[in-house]
Parts: C-alpha cells; structure tokens; sequence
C-alpha cells in the first residue's frame, strides 16, 4: 500500500437518466453508460484476455525496467524517457508528494520488465509507416512482461499498461492479471494540424502530441503553411517567412523549433509528416519569393492580385528544387505531403503568358492539364530527394501520372462519393488514406464522436486487395476556427474516436462499450493534463489535497482532479474514480 | 511617454483572402473584415461622436479618480475597485513591469474624473432591473468626465473609457477626443449557466462574471441545481447537497462561495438571479429529501424510479415554504427564477394517491391542471418572501394565474413559434425575457454568432406597448456538453453577440460593422485573461517579451499576447495590434 493512499469509498458508476433535458435539442441518440469488460482501455486492444485476480502496485517499489533479455537498455534514451513518463502517469500522487521509492513497501507486481525482442531495437530510428508496432502484455504477480520486437511496440504497450493500472475502492494502485496481444489495424494513423490559419505556439503542438501518443497516433500531419501564413523559418530562403508569417520573429517555427517538435513526436513513436501544399494555397509564399505565383489579369493588364504558382517559369522549378531539399533533409519522415488541392484556374485563364503556353503546349482550354504539367515536374523533383509523397485526392482525380507508391489522401464529398473514390483509388493499385468523415473541425451540437467513430476506410465496394491499399487515416482539425484558446479541447477527446477506428480491430464497433471506455479514457487525459472536453453531463474528478490542475489563465480557472472520494449515489460519474475492478470478468 | 512602450510598426490590417480555403464545408457567409469608425466599442453606445485628435496617455501619471463634484467618494469600494481594475486593464504592460507611478511623466489626459451625480450613488446596493446604467463619457485634454447618476452608470462607462484607449503606430497609449451618450436598450441582459450539469469550479464563475462585465451584462442567471446533482449547500437541508451533488464537499457551493459570488457579480453591476427549478428537473432533490418526488408505478406497485415533485402532499409545500424562505435571504435580487418547464405527465399519471386526487379536485385527467395547482401554491409561497418571481414559458401556456409584474422566459421552438409566443404573452400583460435564439450550448460550423446578432427580441407582431413588456434576454449555456475544459471558449465571444443586441441601439445591426469591432474585442478579452475562441482565420497576439497568458495544463500551453510588433504585409489581424486611431473618423 502506498503510504500517501487516501481511504475512500468507491461505488459503481449507475446508468443516468438521459431521457428529459435535452431543452428540444437533442440530435444524436445517446449511448447507454454501462460497465465495459475493457475498463479504460483505448483504443482496444487486438487481444485481451483479463482475469478477476487483481494485484496492488506500490509507487515506493513498483519500477518499469529493462527486461535482462531485452535487446535494448539504458543506452536507449528513448526508452528510459518513456519508462520515466509513465511512472508519473502511473503514480501522479507519490510524484506530486515527492515519495521516497526507496522505501520498500512491497507491490504485488514489483515491476513491468520491457523486453525488446529483435536484435535491432531501433531506439535510434525514426518511426516510419513499416515500423513494428506489435507488442505482448503479460500482467502477473511478481512481474509483468512488455515484449515487442521493437521500441515502437514497447512504447504502445508502455501506455496499454498504464491504462491497466486503477484505484481500487480503497483508492490502491491495482491491476488485474492480464494477457494482451496487440498490434495496429493501419499502419498510418495520423491527425492534421494546420499552423497557417492560426499560428499554433509550440507547445500546444507538444501537448497534443503527447495527448495522441496516448490514443496510438503515429503520424502528426504539419500543415505547415498556406494561404493565410508561411511559419516556417527555411535556411536556404529566409524572406518567405520573414515576409509571410503573421510576424517574422514570433509566429514562426524556426530550424530548432521544427527539430525539437520532431524528436519530440520521435521519443513517442510519432512521425512528422510536413506538407507544402503547391499550387494552390501558397498565397503567402509568394510575399516572400518574388514571381512564385501567377500575376492575374483583369483585362489586358495585371490586376495585382496573384493565383497559383506559376507554372511556365523556369524559376518556379529551380525555386522548388532548392526548396523540397532543403525540407528533405529538414524532416527525417519518408513522405512529404505535396498537397495540391483545390487548385483555381481563374487567374492561370487570364494571364495572357500563361494562355499562350497553354497553346504551345496543346493542352487547349484543359487547365487541369497545366496543372498535371506543374505536378508532374514537381513530384519528379521531389523524387530525386529519395522521399515519398502524399497528395491530396485531386491529383489523381485529374490524371497526374503517380509512381507507384504514392499515397492518396481521400478528403472530399459525402459518403458515397469517398467511398467511390476509395474504390476508383485503390482499383488504380495506389495505396490510399481516408480523412473525409474525419474533419473535426465541422463541429455540432451532441455526441458527434459517434459518427467519426462509426466511418470505418476499409468499407467501400472492392477486393480484398484494394482493401490491403489502405493505409489508414487522419483525424484533421484545420485551423479557420481553432487557436491556442480552443484547439485542444475541440480535439480531445473527438479525436479519440478515430484513434481506435485506426487502430482496433474492425469488429470493435459497440457504441455503448466504446461510450463506457471513452468516458474513463476523457477523464485519464484530463488527469494527465489536457483539457479534453465532456461526452456529456457528469461529475468532473478532483484531485484537492493533492494538487490542482490548472487549465485557466491568470490563475482564474482551476479543474479539480480525482483524488479521494469518488462516485456516489448513483450520479453519473463519466468514469472518473469508478472502481474499474468490479468491471472486470475472467 | 511611457517609458516601457516598445517603438513598433503597426500597419493596417487589410481584407483576407476568405474565399477559396473552405475544403467544402463552408456554411455560414464570412462578413468583410474592414475597419469600423468605432474601433473597438463593443457593445457599441447609444450615440458616440469620435474626432481624430488624438491624446497620449501615460501610465505614469494617468489616473482615474473621483470627481469633486462626485456623490461617491473613497468610502465606495465598488467604485475604487473599478478603478483599480481598469487601470489595470488600460496599463497592463506597466503593471507588470511594477513601473513606479510617481514618475511625472505628462499624459495630454491626464485624468478621468468619475462623476456621481445623483446624491444617492446606490454604492452599497444591489443592483436591480430598475437600476439606472446610463452614463456620459466626454474624452478631451487635459481631462476626461464620465458623468453617471449611479455607481451602475460608471461601471459602463469605465468599461467604455478602456475600449477607447489604444496603441498608435508607435505602440504609445492613446485616446482620441470623444463624446458618448450611453444608455441599456434592455434592462435585462442575462447570461444562464447551468452548474447542475456540469459543476462549475467557482474560478470558473468569477472569470465569466468578470467577461460579462466586458460585455455589459447585467443578470447571472445561476441555474444551480438540477436532476443531475444538487451543488447548492443549504443550511436549512443540508442532506440535499449531502444526498445530492455530486461528492458532498468538493462539489458544492457553500454559503460562503454564493456569498462571494454574489458580491463580486455586485461589484460589477451584475444581478445573481438563482434558479431553482420545480417540479420537474428534481430528480436530485429527491435524495436528500424524503417524500419530496412522486413514487411512480409500474402497474400496482411503486417501480422505485421517481417523478416531479409530488403536489398532493402538505409536506411539499411546508418544505418548499422553508426551502425559499431560506434561498430568499441567500439571494439578495428581487426575483427568483422558479423554473416549471417540461413537467413529465408519465409519473403523475402512475399514480394512483395522484389519480384520486386528480378525481377529487375534477382535474379529470387533465395533468396541466395538476402542475397549475403545484405551481399556483409555489407561487404564493415565495410571494410571502416578497420576491418576484420569472419562470419559463410553459407555465404560462399551461394557464397558471400569475401575478402582474412576474416575467415569463420564453426558450421552445423555432423563430417563428418564439416570435409568436412572444407577441401572446405581451399581449396578456406579462413582462417577458428572450433566450430561444441564443442557446449557445447549439454549436455548429461557421459564424454562428451572426445568427445570434440578428435575432431581435422586439422582433414580433405587437403593439409598442407590447414591445416595452419586452425587458430583454438571456444567453444560455447548458451544461450537457461543457464544463471547466471548454465553457470559456465555447461562450466568448458568441455571447458578445447577445450582449450587443441586447445594450445597443435596434439599429445597430451592420454585421461587417459588427464583425470589425467583435475581432478587436474578442483580442482584448484573450489580452485581459480570458480564452476567447477566435471568430475566424488570423494572427494571435503576442506578449513575448512582457510575460505570458498561460491558458493551459501542467505549463504545456502558452498564448502570446500583443507587444511589441504587429500586423504587417497585409494579413488578417483579427484586430490584434492593429492601429485604432487610425480608423476613426470625424
């Protein structure tokens, strides 16, 4: 028993009545709060099988070491980090009280050995979209066994475990004897943030890495610039954010910044997939790089005003090639995103330079061929830098000839219509990525998680092959309505949804188990620090004695986190500081 | 000159580029971002005449001080502290740098002398619908006036006198010379929030009531208790927030905390209006009050689940006579809300004590007889507290008889039922409030705060004697899908809107007006502490070198606020660091 424990009375969460309140407003059906089998597991994993004997776990002697067979040790920062950052996520109490470890109080399961299975651990590595995500989870009493061929495994299985651990009703660290096989449905599971509508300070880019590490994303998608701001400090051309961002020292992301952000996400098993979305969308671009964009006409004369890049200069070419090295080599990930989306051919249709080239060309009055010429050129630029890429679905809709293994990133029309594409894409033989009914910056009214969670990238008519093309999805929150004020609790824990959608099985798709681990998920994410907003009514946990966690400014604002006491009376507890044990069955 | 102010260039914000970036899901028409010849008035007063000469301010030697003249003297707190707070408000890169205010340093205005004109200043009141907020605001070198009958007037007219204060091209303090006439459209300008839902830490109270202020506001509508819990700590039944909060101690509103609430709500002008809503919305009550809930039945027998508040029994009405006589000496306002919206019938009708007393009473089975019989009883309980009483529309539709003076809420349906709904209430005499329009708990995709600007609660078939029965509205925001994570955001600046519509002249409804002046506002309420969500695309402020807004968890999340530098090169500046002076006019 950990000295610090307060006693408390801990009763079962009951069903609350949702029927009544909705004041005329209700639009989505909520689901039923009963106990899932899976306590706050999240996402789910492939394979649990978990028994009724539970074990405690005392902070003053319960340690995450290296297993001795394990390829990996104390070499491998990357681990040891992780090790020490699931130890506070594990024991926040005993942290926060500074607890002597030395004491030896004894834990029925005294430690949680990682063992990495293959020769090579690839510590030193950067995550990619063939990494080895797989892990083994044995919870038993004197030891629990994290085996993963990989670092990258370890770090998945790392919080599965911490997602074991609860309060007992006596408010004990416990954990049940537990065997868990797991490993990703997709191998991309990424989220989009977009740092050109609103700049977004560091650290809210480090915090909801953190927060999607906890829900098994592995790949954060930089929109990095657009139209509105050009953040991005480039060594080799320094004017396009000095003249493009929303101001040239302190809305930018200089060349240590963008490091740090990526080792960051690496020592969580994140990639950093940065995109340059050319040629539309760079209206920001062009402040800093003169003749980038296409001059407009109005008449026989330029309007002022400027379109695309320009794609009948040579300059625009040596420009890109100079540009796309340099990100290269800035961003270790394999693929690039090249965007290409949402190209306007109204001011290409009134530069006469642009008319005469399109005839000279034959490409007659069919602008979306222009646009395939500039792709073209471009993604053969960006081929000679040894990187992938990825391209939003217009590409391929207009006919640029893709090397095989591009990704294609689906984003457009309802249902029906994405889920036609996904066949005509992968029918093509191209690998493929769903967004569409994942854009969490559409809010509304209700539990709108439910329909993210419910889209599943594999469902649309095709073989089993076409249904192998798909590579995964991503969450994305573009940035029109989202800034530091707002963007992570509008993120978390909608998100989450797709996190599981990405990773779970297909078959995991019980609304009502999913809504009962949510609910304990949210409030895990909230303890740890990220304001994820609630499902629905219900009791905010607290964590009085032990210390506030503060979400407001100016010191306003506290949100109380769960400490002693807990759910009584049958309110509605949204999970937090329910006795998660009598949830379990063998 | 202030020392302290960093030599910057500001230049004009331009027009954004709004139109090609949607990714499909544009629904609500973006407003043009121009510049109002209001700068950043929000609400805007009734008559404002601005010149273009302009003066320097000086944190050094500004003050705002009593006038001779003045009623109210340095025995009025309220008013001390406002001037405390403003000056803060209107100098915070010098409070922060403990900048030493003895320095002579000349400010072309070198004072704001307050004027309390009427003998009684109300300064140790409360305030009331009936209170007097008008003001007179005359800006001029080498001292500004603002002229108020009562200490309510002054408060609004502080607020104004900082919204004019802003930063020249060379960041310096500045003012322009300026005349204001100001005056409330509506007596009544509510903001409801619901702390049954979600319980609300008190900060997070104290924050909204200080943003309301902001926005001239003058009701907080405390929708404290509920079916989900019970936060209100009553000395006279303790067991029902014992019974019925959330947790018993960490969960609830003591005496003291309504007390404080209450008193920083007065310090600004603002009213504390409780609602304890019966006889439906009490499944919390029932847990602390035996017999208090209707037993209702499944066949013969009670199925052990509870309805409204049972109206048959004298043990009722002698708890709710104790219950408000109690709420009626905590709450100071002159009027309670008492709910009596969307009774259950079910319940009642289950029961078979009810049904019998239905039969004796030849309420036949017409169940509204029922609820018109409680609520008839409750109202003449609390008219023995000599308060006055507001409830919810369907008290009137149900056909209670009601005193003359009590103010009926109207919050169901669309915009043509409430249009309705208001012009047949008026017509019966009654007072009424507005909320149908401004749930702001309803979120969607967009700008959905031009739909609240637009609607007008005078904006139905009536004569005008019907349309001075109107006495204003309230903003709502439920608690279903909010609490300590996301409230803040989620409600400003949408309310802003509300606020608007309800201070400002019915004229005042240009949206692209509107919109100028709402971006600047809402920077200035992200610059004073409060994490407003942006209204569109655009630049956040910074505050780099003067400190930091920190809005988030655990020190993960930082918001820069404005400093030195500015919007340059033609980007959206949603107003941050722009310079007002010169968008004014003569």
């Amino acid at each position: 028993m950990i000295a610090t424990l307060k006693f408390t009375t801990l009763l079962l969460a009951v069903v609350v009545c949702w029927a009544t309140q909705d004041y005329g407003y209700k639009d989505v059906e909520e689901p039923t709060l009963g106990d899932s089998q899976y306590g706050s597991l999240w996402p789910l994993p492939q394979k649990v099988q978990m028994s009724t004997v539970a074990f405690k776990l005392s902070g003053a002697s319960f340690q995450i070491v290296d297993a001795k067979e394990s390829s990996s040790g104390a070499s491998c920062s990357l681990l040891q980090n992780a090790y020490r950052r699931y130890d506070e996520y594990i024991f926040p109490i005993s942290r926060m009280q500074g607890q002597n470890k030395k004491k030896a109080f004894a834990s029925d399961v005294s430690e949680l050995q990682v063992w990495i299975t293959s020769a090579d651990s690839e510590c030193d590595s950067y995550p990619s979209v063939t990494s080895d995500e797989s892990y083994e989870l044995s919870v038993d009493s004197p030891v629990a066994v994290l085996k993963a061929p990989k670092v990258w495994g370890a770090l998945r299985g790392l919080e599965t475990f911490s997602q074991l651990v609860y309060d007992d009703e006596y408010g004990a660290k416990s954990i049940n004897r537990t065997e868990i096989q797991d490993f990703p449905r997709f191998a991309h599971r990424g989220l989009l943030l977009d740092t050109s509508r609103h700049f977004l300070p560091i650290k809210v880019i480090l915090a909801n890495l953190e927060a999607m590490a906890w829900n098994k994303f592995n790949v954060f998608h930089w929109h990095i610039v657009d139209d509105h701001s050009f953040p991005y400090m480039s060594r080799t051309f320094p004017q396009l954010s000095q003249q493009g961002a929303y101001h040239p020292y302190t809305h930018v992301y200089t060349p240590s910044d963008v490091k740090m952000i990526i080792e960051f996400a690496r020592l969580r098993g994140i990639r950093v997939v940065s995109e340059f979305d050319t040629p539309g969308h760079t209206q920001s671009w062009g402040k800093g790089q003169k003749d980038l964009l296409t001059p407009c006409y109005s008449g026989t004369s330029p309007s002022g005003s400027f379109g695309p890049v320009n794609p009948i200069l040579n300059t625009t070419y040596d420009f890109m090639t100079m540009f796309f090295k340099e990100v290269s080599t800035v961003f270790p990930d394999a693929y690039i995103h090249l965007g290409g989306d949402e190209v306007d051919f109204s001011c290409w249709k009134s530069n006469p330079d642009i008319q005469k080239f399109m005839a000279q060309q034959g490409f007659g009055t069919d602008y979306s061929k222009l646009e395939s010429f500039y792709i073209q050129r471009l993604l053969d630029i960006v081929t000679t830098t040894n990187k992938g890429y990825m391209i939003w679905q217009e590409v391929i809709d207009n006919g640029v000839k893709l090397k095989a293994d591009t990704l294609i990133h689906v984003w457009k029309g309802n249902q029906q219509q994405y889920q036609a594409e996904m066949a005509r894409v992968t029918a093509s033989g191209y690998q493929t990525l769903l967004s569409t009914p994942w854009y969490l910056n559409r809010i509304s009214y209700g539990q709108d998680w439910q329909a993210a969670y419910k889209a599943d990238p594999q469902d649309f008519n095709g073989t089993d092959a076409q249904k192998k093309l798909v590579v995964g999805g991503e969450a994305c929150l573009w940035g029109e309505f989202v800034d530091a004020t707002n963007l992570t609790p509008r993120l978390w824990p909608r998100a989450s949804a797709v996190g599981e959608r990405l990773w779970s099985d297909k078959d995991v798709k019980d609304t009502n188990d999913a809504y009962s681990r949510l609910i304990q998920h949210r409030c895990r994410m909230v303890q740890r620090g990220i304001p994820a907003e609630p499902l629905f009514t219900g009791k905010a946990s607290h964590l009085v004695e032990q210390g506030i966690l503060v979400l407001g400014i100016h010191g306003l604002i506290d949100v109380q986190l769960e400490g002693e006491g807990g759910v009584a009376r049958g309110q509605s507890s949204q999970g937090c500081g329910v006795a998660l044990k009598q949830r379990r069955k063998d």
